[in-house]
This record gives structure tokens, C-alpha cells and sequence, in this order.
């Protein structure tokens, strides 16, 4: 357990005091906050992808890390290094969780049944790991927008052949996730949209994605998985429109189609390209009882596309935590880092600055959003300014006592002007920096 | 009819060669396209708003234009001045369609029937000039945004009886709609979004907006009023975040809500404020059968606010014709210019000069899309394109008779690759060119 | 000293602990950080603009908020309330500075010398008011954008005749300023802009602006202003194209018309909107020399317009700091709040709520700022990763001893690839976080 | 000369009336337009990098396309071969020009000398085959972005041994183009800029480059290249911010280093990022004598990054052809494509759908915009519009003969408010739809 990260030892609480960049001032797994430690509030994952197979490289140039654990020439020992690497990674950090796709773990074959045996034999070796270590999948997916082949898309390609190696993959990444324990099972449609509206029939595309997520689900219920399926929301990135644009347009595509067993998987730098907060996509999946899990990370505001920085913003991760809180907390989700060292950040170490950078500030959201829940004053804002409604009224209206009629009545009736009253943006926004420790 | 824009004739078409700027070159109302006059096809609408009572004031500076039918101080004189210059200045023009809100004919009174009497008298002089002239009403809305009343909102504010002041204006607006024989009656909801998350109950107001629409449906049937309840969509501004985001959006508000007497009043400026092409918010409500109406007109997009520009650009204006031939053509609807000269375009000409430019741009757009329908290319394309999923193992899937075990084995029983087939987007660039004229 | 905000009385410090919103809890003005006290560094001013004269109006509707001072219909009483108003909010909130526009403060005459009579006779009145509380001027300027006059530039209008009002208002903006004692004068280009590029002559107009400003600067000589100079560069709104758009392109504009008298005042929220960071915009000033002036505000990352909200965002601030600290402070320039209460913030509290939050922010800001200096993990890393050109080889390049043809020759001299270096980005990260009290 | 694209003839004009997508219907390289061909006027290039090595790799997924020139394992092989499928592309589509970086034509030897000797060998074969068709190279440029040594930029690099890399490539580059004649020579910073602004000592940066530009002129002088230098702007992608972010920042950092020999590549693309129009940018450019050359292509505004679409928007392209003709057309530069087929465009048929979309469109534009000011509309809007400054006072001032106090009694001496003057941007936008063919 030395073998990759031979500098690094197991990541420790020191304290807010402490200037250790490789320990945790917030991060105390064991702390009680109304009665769930940390550890279980916060249900962080470590994301494969960019943490061990993500090298750094942009449309302008290839990787630039250099991972000892892929320096192997053949596939299958990379990925069992790869494997070592991450639990070991997984372990020094001290996260409870990880997430996969299935071409992260193992590689692709010449042929669908090779695929599909490098799977297997990659997750079982997962599964010892996991049973030797604790860890535990937070989610698995299937990788439909790497490969050319879903150039078009995956489960919308125009091209019934290729949906079909997307329904393979599909298939075999809810076996893998299943075999694992896999707590969710997520849906992200990096090639699903389009690059321009008129080669495309979206309608036809849309119900061919839809039936493929309630195939999906019979299969699942066949083998016996239990886990939440999740959608992740983006408005655009590798496509020119993505289809699962923000929250709301999956609603509406859930609704739709008649899709009642999937929730939304969300991730804050997809939020803001849509031009939402992370805590408004939240309370938008919550108000419909559908917020699943995140996707933590942030974005640049300055720039147009999907940056996947460490979320080390405390102001961003009170607002998601206070969201969070009020829904009842996660139940299968969690915080997971979708997030990547920048491509000049090199080092191993940089790999721990991130995560620590973003633990400790969900930890720190977490203590500020439950004071500030329990302080109360944001609550009491809330309550008094529809008061209103509570009684009289405003109660009978919202009971569907009234008419169009009574309603105009009831303002011809008074006197004079209702009051004028304050929204208090500055106050609150003085109330969030009170909070901020 | 010559009071207020007396060196103005009637504007004419004088074909494609002409160079007055006063006159159409493509705008032939009575040139019939497909079985319809231009005029039935694109059924034109003027805005009360901008066209009659915009001045072009802006966050740094009052209105700019000076206008003969605003210049009386009883602001009774100038709703009756201002619906004869709105008149002289649609038959002018010749269109064949008007829209307003409650607030731009008739001015509010001190009380809410003070207001009430105010509008029927101005509703029943409109009414007049309607028989006069043939005009015809697309559309009443009430200005919910303007009052400081509604500053938190009109059907969406906390407070229940600024709440009743909104509904009593619906409820007006309506009957003067219905008096006018008005074919739409349009919520856009100015106000209703949110500052901030931390001071709102989004999923109340929802809620309360939701309920506030099934009432104004029930008094419209009470009434006797047919005609078409349409939403518009606009993701930001006033509001930090308008509830009415995107169409996706009010289709997911509309199916929780059970709603199914709605459509989508669609505005270009609106669609690229919220990322989209106004193509693509005109697909997503056709897809779903509810394309209503447009609001046309155009945005800029190194700005990030509502500029709402005449709709001049030819590619814009002919994707959203491609969109609406495609599905049918407008039923209520039409194109309605919710646009206004730029602040600095101080004479009366340019009311003219954008309408004509705006008008001549959809008539053009309306033969170019027509001659891209018939010539075909471009349904070629997309035909061919989705071909395999319309016979064979892809029509099985369709009809619902494959499994996800039965789709990978598709997969897996494949000796090669799919074969790449290429989305051909610069040679449907090059279809466009080739059709614009 | 008790006629417009009763209720309040003046603001003071009760430190971190207190949760009292009209008290501020870090900004201790006597409190001494690197021998100077917070009031010193910090320089805060009030700008009378939206404080005194905004009441919340937007493109969508009027004014909100009910002014006492504003009652009169006298508009010279106005001026002499508004002004009793603003020095009463002075001595409360407890800053030492304020900034007007000569609009602000006296109203428009019939005739230019109507208009500099009032003015005249409004800053006699300031003076006193001045005088008696010890109150001093950050700037002032003059408003080239709100009258209709100007709809098409100030300073660079086509208009000879217009361009001449706009020289007359400088001149009297000038003289109010230097008899108010002012440490600035600001230039502001409003509608210095373009709506379309083809009705424009950008050159043309350039010159005409440069050549005003160095007439400006002969007054100032003249009358003995000393005085800064500020540009206020923005990107956009209310033009479509602002020539101002940020600090590189004002610097290009005083180098190529020899220009040396003026330096930069950065509004963060027009750095926003130019798709930089504030820090970024006053580095880039501090660079050239150049870095005036601040004023502080925010805006909304979601929304493309002004939205001048309170700066309440810690790590803006602390960005900012840093910048400011490094260049050696202010000298003539200070932290002005271009900021304005919401439109449903309509409250008497809502205007100290906003200006107690931006102090806090920004006080909290100085200290951790000044902190972070002094721990020196940032500027440790700064000086390592430039340190081979501080000798050798790369001390002789920035000694200008080497050529094109030397420096290939020591890179084909080296005999392996130079070592990766990473940037460290998430470490820096931590390190604010750590800073961040 | 059929060895690549068999299936393609050469590119002919066919006229307005073609259908055919493989041939020209504007762009007749021999028409005259106002004493000049087509083919002088357009300069056309065609660039390398998208062209002969782009394969559609984008973030979320490795290349597309299959080309056969990219088939042998050794890569003098594959650079050979692609220069042989290079000159068939050009003269198939009969563009006179071409462009390239270094590592496009020639791999990246294991040193400085192996990569030296590769690119002269490549060089002297691309010599060949220019002598034999006639093409020239518009400009050539050295890739400082993609190499990981380049990670913290090239000529702004922090580390002294990889900034001495980047001088290396830059001279060779520069003996590379001059050996082929080049008419450019291009700096575009992929990589200078920065990450995190804290990391970073931007003013050392700049002066680092400006040094190294003045450096290459100093060898450019010695080995006789008598070529334009030409710096190529972009605001950020791949940094977060690139020090060029646009046009008027490079003048001011050319202004601030005293650099005179340096114009500006224009991209459209990268000026939509930065908020502005490409025209725009040129008349910024051409303002101040440095419009250079047009790296010509199109982004997509509903996205943040850099799209590099075809340029087939013919307002666009207007817009653009009207600012270069005014500017007394290109001197050295032209317009390259720097342009790619999107990722699922991969037939070999997409590259020229690509580039003769584009071309057409330009055509078509110097068509129109020649028309355009022949026929004089907004030309005489203009020159009306500023003729307050022809003669009288206004020419007085411009001639330096006002001071500040002469403009204020002008205005003080006027009888009434001047008069109101329309923008007039509605009826140029008719003008400009009146133009379009």
C-alpha cells in the first residue's frame, strides 16, 4: 500500500489551526453534526477518470502527468496497477467511496465479448480491493462519448448499430456496478444532443433514449440491483446542445416519457455553463424529489467551458450543503470529486492538494450550513415573508377555495396599497458572512 | 388617419430591385406560398409596448423619442391618442394583427376599478377601430413587472395580497382579450423568478403560480373565451433567475402542474439568453405540440441583456420557418414584432424602417424555407440518417419487442465496426447558402 | 443629524462575535495594520448616485423604494434635503469619503447657466456641510449619459453642438470638484460607444475624446486642480460596444494619443462583464503604474449586465487586497461602493445593510490580505518559480546579453528535457482557504 | 496528384445556380472586382494543422477521422505523405496560399538538432512542391502550445531552460518560413498566459516576451526575412486568461514595449470570445494601421470555447470585406481557413465542403461589400453624420484651436437644445439586407 504514493502517509484531522497542506483543518470524519458523523453526511467518492487516468491534456495539447501506475505497455497490467493505485490513493485520503466508468477500469477489446471479459476480470480484482479496504462504489457508468463510434451519440445515434454497442456497454457497466455493490448507477450523455438541429430529428432521438433507460431498468430489476439511477445534467460540451441541458429539461424529459425511477446526478460546473447555480439545480431536483447526488467541482466563470476544478469555493459549497440539509441529507448519494489537478499541476501531491482542498470545504459548508440552519435566521426570513398565505385568505387560496373572482374581490376590497416589503438581500448576504468561519 | 405620421403612405411592395427603404421587397401579402397568402402564413402583429409607449429609456437615461400622442397630460387623452396613432400606423404598415398589455392602452387608476373602468372605456374604443379597420387582436397579456407593487413578483409573490392585485389584472386583461376577440392570452412572467434562493419558497410560488394559471383557465371558460393560453419563456432579467427559464423548463412546470391548456410563446432573445437558438426552443415546444406564437425580434450576442432588436438576420429567420412550416404552419399564433428601435433611432420613419426590415426578413425567410422543404436536401439527409431504425432489428426496437440483453447481442454478433457515417454539417451550410437569395 | 434615518444610530465595531447586522463585526477603523489604520488603507466613499438618487428603477419598471428626502417638489429643495440626507448617512455609517456626479447632486437647468448656477449653489452648500463634519470628496464627474442630448456619445458624440454641452458639464464638474477638495476626477464614458460599428467612425471619435481630455487636464492646470485623472474602463451596456472595455484597451488609448496624465478606476463588476477578474484588472493597472481607484461592487456571474450589488464575496476582496497591498495602497484613490440595494430592498436598513456588508468584507479582506503577505507561502512560490532568470544564463537574457541564436544554442546544449515544474494551483488554493478567516 | 482524393476533380465555378456542392457558384478566381482578381483580393490559404492533422479529438474523446496520409508508422513517412496530400488539397481547391506551424509539417525529434534537421528536410521537400504548383506560404509560426514543456506557456514560460526551447523552435521557424518564402511570420500565445494570477509575475512574463520578439526581428534582419510579424489574439483557451487576450491589449503591450513591427492576425473566432465582432477587431486593427491578416472561421455563440467552424455566416463575412476593402485591402496578409470539419464530418468530401463553404461566402461578401460602397448608402450616412466637425467651430477644435472654456460658451451660447439626430441603425440594417445576393 506504499507502492505509488511512497511520500504520502493517511491523510489526518489536524485542526484549523494547523498549516499542513496535506492535512485536514474541517475534515474530522468521526464529528458528530445532528447526529451523523461527517464521514456519513458527506459521503465522499474519488472519481477514476481524472484521478488516475486523466493526464492532463486539452484540445491543445496531449497530457503532461506522468503516472507511474500506467507505465506498463500492456492494457491489463495497467489496469490492475491502476487498481492498486487508486486504493491506495483511496486509502491514504481516507474517502469512503468511488466512481467508475467502465473503460476507466478496464480496456476496450477488439470485440464485444473481449470487452466485456476485461470488465470481469478488472472488477473482480475491484471487488477484493474493495472487501480489503472498506471502500465502497458510490456509482458506475458506462463511457458511450470516448470511442468514434459514438461520434453521433450513444443511446441517441442516429445509427441502430452503434446504439446497440451502446446498450452492450450499458449492460455490462450495470453488471460491473452491481457485482461492486454499486450504490447508484448514472447516466451522462457526453455525446447525446446534437452539433446542428438540421441533420437531426430530436424528437425521435429523445423516445429511442428514453426506451433504452427503461431497458435498462427491466435489466437491472432482472439481476436484482437496487441502486438509484441518475441522470447528470450539461447544456453543452463536446456537443453544441446537449439534451439533458440543466435540471428542469431532464424533468421535463422524465415527465414526458413517463420515467419515474431515475433522479438527477448534479454537478456544479455543468450548473453554471447553464447559467444556475449548483444550489439552484439542487433545490430544483429537491422541490421534485429527485435530487440525487453531486458531482462536486467548479467551474471558471471567466471561461465557456467545463473547467472541473476542485470546489474550494465555501460560498458555493454552504449554499449546495444548505440545500442538502433541508432535503433530509443524501440517501444513496454523495460528493463526488469530478475534478482534475489543472494540466500544469504535476505533481502526485497535487492530486491530494485537490481533494483536500475540496474535503475540508464541503466540511467546513457542512458545520456553517447546519449553524446556520440552527441559528435560524435565514429560516425565519423565510417563514415570515409567506405568512400570508398560512391563515385567512391566503389559506383558503391555497386550499382551491377561491375563484379568479374572489381573488380580484379581495384587491378591489382594500383600501389602500399593500405593504411595501424589503426581499433583505444585503441582509442575508450579511447573515452567509457571519456564518463563514 | 394621417395625424400622426402624416409623411408616411401606406407601405407597399415594389419587389427585390426596389431601394426605398419605405417599401417591401419580399413582402407580398397576397403572394400565396403553398396553398396560404404570405399574410395567412406569418400572420404580422405590432407590439403595443414598444412601438406606442417605449420611449427608449434604459438603465442610464430616460426615454429619448418624442412622441405627438403622448403629449396630452390627461392620461385618458393619451390612451385614445395613442390608439389612433397604434391604428394609422398598423394600416400603414398593413399588418394584420395587434398585441398589448393591460397597461399600454389603458392607464391605472387609483383603485382597482378605477383601472377596470379605465380599460373597458379605452377596450371599447379599440374595439371600434378594430371594426373600422379589420385589425385583429393576436394577443393580451397584463403587466405583472412594471408596479412597484410587483416587485417581488405578481403571481408569484409572497405577499398574498399583491397576489390578488396580480389576479384581479388577469382577470381583466382577459375580458378586455376576450371584448377584442383577442386568439391568445399570454403570461410572461416579467417578475416571477427569484433574487436570491435564500429569501424564497421556489417550490410555493411554483405552486401558487400553477394554480393561479387553472383559475384564469376556468374564468376564460366562464367567460366564453377560445382562445390559446401561452407561456414565454425568458431565463433571466428583471429577475436574477425567471422562473419561466427555458421551454424545457415550462414544460416540466407544466406537466408537474398538470397543465395541458398551455402553449409556448416563443422570443428569440429570449431562447439566446438562455443558451439556445430560437430554432431549437421552436423544436423543443413543437416535439412536445405545443409551438404557439412568436415573439420576434433578436438579441446581440456580445451583450447579455434583452436588447430586443428587430429581427433582421435571413439564417435566423429562415431555421425558425423551417421549424413552423414543418409543423403545420401558426394555428392561433404568429409573429408577433416584440422589438424596438435602438434608443438613438429618434424618428418616427424608424418605427417603419425596423418593421418593414423585420417583416421583408421573415417573408424572404418564409419562400427560402418553403424552396428548402421542396427542394429536399435536407430531409434527404435526416432520412437517410435515422434509415436503419425504420426496418429490421431497429424497427423491432422501436416497437418495443428487443431486450438490453437483445440489443448487446446485436452488439456482440457484429464482425466489424459500425460503419462512419459523417454528419455532413458544412455541406448543409452550404445547402443554406446555396437557398438564400 | 437625526431627520432622515431616526432609527439609526451610528454604526459602530463590536467584532466578530456580534451577530448584530447594523454593527460591523472587522472593520475596526483605528485598528492598525502595517502602520496604517483601516480607515487609512481602506479610504471607503459613498456614492451618492444610486445611494441618494437611485430608487431602484430597471428597463422593466420604475423606481421602488420611497425616499423622504426626495418629497419636495422643488428641485432645488431636493438637492438641499438629498444633500442633508447623505452627510447624515456619512456620519452614521462612519466613512470618510463620498463621490458624486454633478447631476446627482444639483439639478439641470433650462439654460447651461441656469444649470451652473444651481450646481454652484448646491456645492457651496456641500462645502459647509464638509466643513462641519470633516467629510472629504474621493471625486467627482460629470453625468454625459442620462439626458437624451447625449444618446449618442458625450465626449464622442458626431454632434459638434452636443459635444460641446458635454465639454461644458466637465468644466463645471471640474471646478465643483476642485472647490469640494476632491482627490479625483473621474471619466465615465457612459455612451462612449458605439451602437453599430457602420454609422461609426471609431478613429474619429477617439481623437475627439483624447483631445477633450487633454483640454481637461489645461483647465485643471489652470484652475489649480491637482487632482488625479481616472479612466473607468467598461466593456459593454449601456452601448452595444463601450470603448472603454477594460484596462489594456484605456492603456492603448492614452499611449497612442500620448496621453500620461490619467491612471484606471476598476469597477469589478465591469471587470466581470469584460470577462476578467478585478484582481486581474488592478494587476494589470499596477503593471503599467496605473491603478487609481476602486469601485466596489459585484456583479452576477449568471446575468450579462450591471447589476452593482454590494461587494460581499470574501475571496474577491482578498484578490483585490493582495493587488492593492503589493502596489503600496492607495495614494489619492479609495474603495467607493458603485453599489446599490436591490429593487426589493426597499427599506431605509437596506442601504446600511449594503454598505456595512461591503465594509466588513472588505475590512476582513485587508487583515487576511495583509496576512497572507506576512505568512509569505504565495510569494515564496512566485520568487522559486522565476528564480533561474535571476541569475546565469537567464539573468543575462534580462540583461539583454543574449540573442535568438544564443538561447537555441543553450537549449540544444541541454541533454535532457528541463524538469517539470507544476504550477501548484491547488496547493494555492488551500493557502487562501487557510487565510480565509 | 490523385493519390489522396481520387474521387475529387478540381474545383470548379459553376455560378449561382449550381447545385452541385463540389463546385464554386461565387468565387471566380479570375473576376475582376474594381481592378483587382478574386484570387488577390481573397488571398486564400489553407492551414495545415486542422486541414492535414486534425483528426476531431476534442476533450471527451480521442480523433474521428481515418486519413490515409496518416498511415505509416514512421513519421518522415507520415510527414512526407501528408505534404504530398497537402499540395493535392490545394490545388484541387485552387487556393494560392498556405500556412502551417512547425510541428504540423515535421515531428519533434529526440533533441533540438534531430527535430532541426527533420523540419529543414520536410522543408526542402515543401519547397519542391510549391516550385512545382506555383503555391505560396502566407505564413509560417512555431507550436510553443502543445509540447507538455510547455504546460506554463513558452515564451512567457517561468523556467528559463523551456522559455530557451521555445526561442529555439521560434528560430528555426523563422528559417523554416523564410527558406519557403513566407509572406508572415505568426506569433499566437496558445500558451501564455496564466492559470491562477497568483502564481504567476505577469509583468516579468510580458517583458520576457517582448524581449523575445525583439530578438526574432534581430535574426529575421540577419538572415534577410523581410516577412510581416503578426500576432494573433485569443482572450483565453487553453489559460484561463492569454495575455493577448485582444486586439487593443496587444497594441498597448506593443505601445508599452515599444514594438513597431508587429500587426495583428485577426481570428473570428477568438473575437467572439472576447465580446467583440471580427469587423470589430479589424477596425481596431486598421484604426491604427495594423490590420495584418484574417485567420478566417466562426465560433458558436452558444458555446464558451473555440469551435473553429467553416466561416459561412455572409453577414459576418460583409462585415468583415467591407473594414479590409476600406483598410485599402490586404498587403501581406489574406484569409486562412483556420478551420476544421466537426468531429463527426469525416469524410474526405467534409474538407472540401468545409473550405469551399467558406470560400463562396467571402466571395460572395467582397461581391457585396464592393457593391455596397459603390453604391455609397452608409458611406453617406456617415460622412453626414459627423460634418459638424467639417467645418466652422467643430473644425476649429478638431484643428486645436478651442480650448475647454471655448466649448462650454458654445454650448452656453445656444438658443435652444441641439437637435435631435437619428442612429438610424434600423434603416442600415435594411441596407445591409438590400446588399445580400
Amino acid at each position: 500500500m506504499d507502492r505509488f504514493f511512497p511520500n504520502i502517509d493517511k491523510i489526518k484531522y489536524e485542526g484549523p489551526k494547523s498549516k499542513n497542506p496535506l492535512a485536514f483543518k474541517y475534515y474530522d470524519e468521526n464529528r458528530v453534526i445532528n447526529g451523523k458523523t461527517m464521514k456519513e453526511h458527506l459521503r465522499y467518492a474519488v472519481c477514476y477518470w481524472h484521478t488516475f487516468r486523466g493526464l492532463g491534456h486539452d484540445p491543445f495539447g496531449p497530457g503532461t502527468a506522468v503516472r507511474p501506475w500506467l507505465s506498463s505497455d500492456d492494457p491489463m497490467t495497467q489496469a490492475f496497477d491502476t487498481m492498486d493505485a487508486a486504493f491506495e490513493f483511496f486509502t491514504k485520503l481516507g474517502v469512503p467511496f468511488w466512481c467508475f466508468h467502465d473503460r476507466d477500469i478496464a480496456p476496450e477489446g477488439a470485440t464485444v465479448e473481449e470487452s466485456e471479459s476485461n470488465l470481469r476480470e478488472v472488477v473482480s480484482y475491484a471487488k477484493k480491493k474493495q472487501d480489503e479496504t472498506g471502500m465502497k462504489l458510490l456509482w458506475g457508468t458506462a463511457n458511450l462519448f470516448s470511442h468514434p463510434r459514438f461520434m453521433n451519440g450513444g443511446g441517441t445515434n442516429p445509427d441502430f448499430d452503434v446504439f446497440c454497442y451502446a446498450a452492450a456497454q450499458i449492460k455490462n457497466a450495470l453488471d460491473a456496478t452491481h457485482a461492486l455493490g454499486g450504490e447508484n448507477y448514472v447516466f451522462w450523455g457526453g455525446r447525446e444532443g446534437y452539433d446542428i438541429l438540421f441533420n437531426t430529428d430530436m424528437k425521435r432521438e429523445l423516445k429511442h433514449f428514453a426506451d433504452l433507460l427503461k431497458l435498462a431498468k427491466a435489466y437491472a430489476d432482472e439481476i436484482g440491483f437496487k441502486g438509484q439511477f441518475l441522470i447528470e445534467p450539461k447544456p453543452m460540451e463536446p456537443s453544441t446542445h446537449q439534451y439533458d441541458f440543466d435540471t428542469a429539461t431532464v424533468i421535463a424529459f422524465l415527465k414526458e416519457h413517463d420515467i419515474d425511477f431515475v433522479k438527477i446526478n448534479m454537478e456544479p460546473n455543468h450548473a453554471t455553463l447553464a447559467l444556475h447555480t449548483a444550489a439552484h439545480e439542487l433545490q430544483v431536483a429537491a422541490d421534485a424529489g429527485l435530487l440525487g447526488s453531486i458531482d462536486a467541482n467548479r467551474g471558471n466563470f471567466q471561461n465557456g467551458w467545463d473547467t472541473d476544478q476542485f470546489p474550494t469555493n465555501i460560498y458555493d459549497a454552504v449554499e449546495m450543503m444548505l440545500v442538502v440539509l433541508k432535503d433530509g441529507g443524501f440517501e444513496t448519494g454523495g460528493l463526488n470529486f469530478d475534478a482534475k489537478p489543472r494540466r500544469a499541476s504535476t505533481d502526485l501531491e497535487d492530486m491530494f492538494y485537490g481533494h483536500i482542498g475540496g474535503m475540508d470545504t464541503f466540511a467546513r459548508a457542512l458545520i456553517i450550513a447546519s449553524e446556520m440552519i440552527e441559528g435560524g435566521e435565514l429560516s425565519d426570513i423565510v417563514t415570515k415573508r409567506y405568512s400570508s398565505f398560512d391563515d385567512g385568505k391566503g389559506a383558503e387560496f391555497e386550499a382551491g377555495k377561491l375563484s379568479l373572482t374572489d381573488l380580484r374581490d379581495i384587491a378591489a376590497s382594500k383600501a389602500e396599497e399593500p405593504a411595501q416589503t424589503s426581499g433583505q438581500r444585503e441582509l442575508i448576504e450579511i447573515i452567509f458572512n457571519d456564518y463563514i468561519l
